[in-house]
């Protein structure tokens, strides 16, 4: 049957019901049979690479007629190299700790009532992506792990491609005995199935979309599902005074956090700094992105410095270009850097690179983002290279999850509170 | 100047962006600073007892006036038996383990890159709670404690005694050299300046809504702002097989589930009983209600058991009657009780009572509640009796907080990462 021909409401009612009655069944599962169940899938990637690959294929031409973007395309190519780097990210998250029945805390009463609070599944997580084949399966191996069940929704041009990789983790949990459910890939491209699974609150606990801006803006205005957002990175590096001993550093790590990779949330919009020390790294490490083909938009002070800079409006402080364009700007103080990156900054990444320890701590407590770094590039921000095995999505809301989420995130937890017939008086 | 004749987008505007600063200073305070503010709070609504009362006496004669009802009027009572009570209150919250700062975690990366998650303010919360001035001592205290800034918005019915107990706070944290922006308490009654406050996502992080559902749903509907919800508490307690020789504790829980006080979110409204013990179980623990002056609904089983059961229908099951009326159902296993409460329930606070190890375990395992209870009744759930000191609601939803939320539940994380000019490669 086809889905186009279905009742689209009576579909995503069916999927999130489906989904629920998935989530009360993993709940009680072991986390030794969640791990084998993601360890098979990962051997399957591997065994049915070639199917996997065929399947891309078909995406891919597709692709190309459809006239898509170099990169979209490159992002949208599986290869036996591709598969088995999928393949082993799903087997490091079967080796992380189970997040599930972890007790979080807990503390007896004087009335000798026994309180835990422990770490349970969230339930359903419908997750909704583009164009990226390895978000199913990142996606997918996260929330069998977390124990919850997964409604995957990814973007029309990787329909094949994701269909072959649900299809492997559907066989792989079946086969571990677990609930097949617990993983649903939607395969019908009918864009007005979203709107219609978003209001599905009563058996869908919660909304990751990941993608650009218009997509988790839409997500937000139609869930009646709570969403964790993680909207733009616009990311700051602040160069402290008393640094000018360590110029190559200060210059590499700019570098890097700007033209590493541009196009990515945590690559760094702006630079900030210190008026003691711009005299002397401002044009070093301005120069020496200009010959990374960057450029250079400067505030008053920082034109002065160096001549190549274009003029950088009030609104160049708000922007996340995303390209080989960078902000730069001359602050008279920390507190200066600092408010600055609260006013204009998205509460995604920030560093400070600095030598002085009083001006590291004053950074850290107030900038008030996700992630705090000291002496070190902004694109570190990753669930990868913070050891969370994936990510789901690296979240700029400050409730339940905030930074890169892991498997842990995918949790909440439950009061188990035991007495002795214990009566309230 | 009177509020009444500002503009009120300016008012709300400003109420966000004070809230906003003073959270940004609040979070780089000391924990001895705010718990000395608390003291001194404490301290301070001792010595105005007097002052207090009488703005209360206002509320008082007005609400009388205004035909309120007796339960209404007297929660809104105080007296200086109430405000001795609110200022221990205040204490053992100031007397807590300060939340903030709390490193949740942290490891070291095989490249040296230390990673740090840290427990910090949420920033600034928004709670609008209906008439009990005590509610206005507990969500400043609470919000104080774990260094968040707050509006406080009270019902019109508590409006001079709210004043008079936010203004105690106020000076109390000005004494204490913190920001006095960190509690401010809404003056005016007009009911449009609520809609507005709930659009300021840019200034505000957190709603907490405290009161019944319509109050909720209406928050809601009209935020932008990312809502803690606490719905109704439609409660279970499952009686399970083999519990005959302890018929006295199953009766005694039962009623204190039931009748201790049936008006809160965590008392009674379903009872299950196995049907292995419900010929024995059911007859006494119903007798011993009716005695109490509750009125039974029960399922077919059950009237034939007892007689004086009027008939359930399908939408008793799903109601929380706040009242002294339960339903009764009798279960023929304990998968079915679980399923009944996951599919009728609010997952709130649900109770097995029984002797048998894996039927307590299963019930733990399998109930999609914010508190599953062994042996104990539902009305523990409760953010004193947990010992979290105070609580400023208690959340039905899933992120976030769950449960009881203390002062910790009014904190996220930031996470710290520490580097050696570590790059991205």
């Amino acid at each position: 049957m086809s889905t186009q021909t279905m009742d689209l409401t009576a579909y995503a009612v069916e999927l999130a019901r489906k989904a629920r009655q998935a989530g009360y069944l993993m709940a009680q599962t072991k986390g030794q049979v969640r791990d084998a169940a993601l360890r098979s899938a990962a051997q399957l990637l591997r065994q049915r690479s070639q199917q996997i690959i065929e399947a891309n294929t078909r995406d891919m031409v597709a692709g190309e007629q459809a006239g898509l973007g170099k990169a979209v395309l490159d992002r949208l190519k599986l290869d036996e190299k591709r598969i088995a780097g999928i393949a082993a990210d799903v087997e490091a998250i079967a080796a992380q700790v189970d997040p599930v029945g972890q007790v979080i805390d807990g503390w007896v009463r004087p009335n000798g009532l026994r309180i835990e609070k422990v770490r349970v599944p969230i339930g359903s997580v419908l997750i909704i992506f583009e164009a990226r084949p390895n978000v199913t399966s990142d996606a997918a191996a996260l929330c069998i792990k977390s124990g919850n069940a997964c409604i995957l929704r990814g973007g029309k041009e990787a329909l094949h491609s994701n269909a072959a990789i649900g299809q492997v983790f559907r066989d792989a949990i079946a086969g571990a005995g677990l609930p097949a459910e617990a993983v649903q890939v939607i395969e019908t491209t009918d864009r007005s199935l979203v709107p219609i699974l978003l209001k599905q609150n009563e058996y869908i606990d919660l909304v990751v979309p990941r993608g650009g801006e218009s997509l988790i803006r839409a997500v937000v205005a139609d869930s009646t599902i709570p969403v964790i957002k993680h909207y733009t990175g616009n990311c700051h590096v602040y160069v402290d005074a008393g640094t000018e001993s360590i110029a190559d550093r200060i210059r590499d790590v700019c570098v890097n956090a700007k033209v590493q990779r541009p196009g990515v949330c945590n690559a760094a919009e702006t630079f900030l700094f210190h008026k003691d020390i711009a005299k002397t790294l401002l044009p070093m490490v301005c120069a020496a992105l200009v010959q990374e083909g960057v450029e250079v938009r400067g505030c008053e002070r920082t034109r002065q410095l160096f001549a190549k800079a274009r003029p950088a409006g009030e609104e160049d402080w708000y922007k996340e270009y995303l390209d080989l364009i960078i902000a730069v700007k001359v602050v008279d103080s920390l507190d200066e850097a600092i408010g600055h990156i609260n006013k204009y900054g998205s509460h995604h990444t920030d560093a400070i690179l600095t030598l002085n320890v009083p001006a590291a701590d004053r950074f850290v407590a107030g900038v008030d983002s996700a992630s705090v770094m000291v002496n070190a590039t902004t694109r570190l921000a990753d669930g990868g290279v913070y050891g969370l095995g994936a990510e789901v999505g690296i979240s700029t809301d400050k409730l339940h999850a905030r930074g890169p989420m892991g498997a842990a995130d995918l949790t909440t937890y439950k009061y188990v509170v035991r007495g002795e017939w214990h009566l309230r008086t």
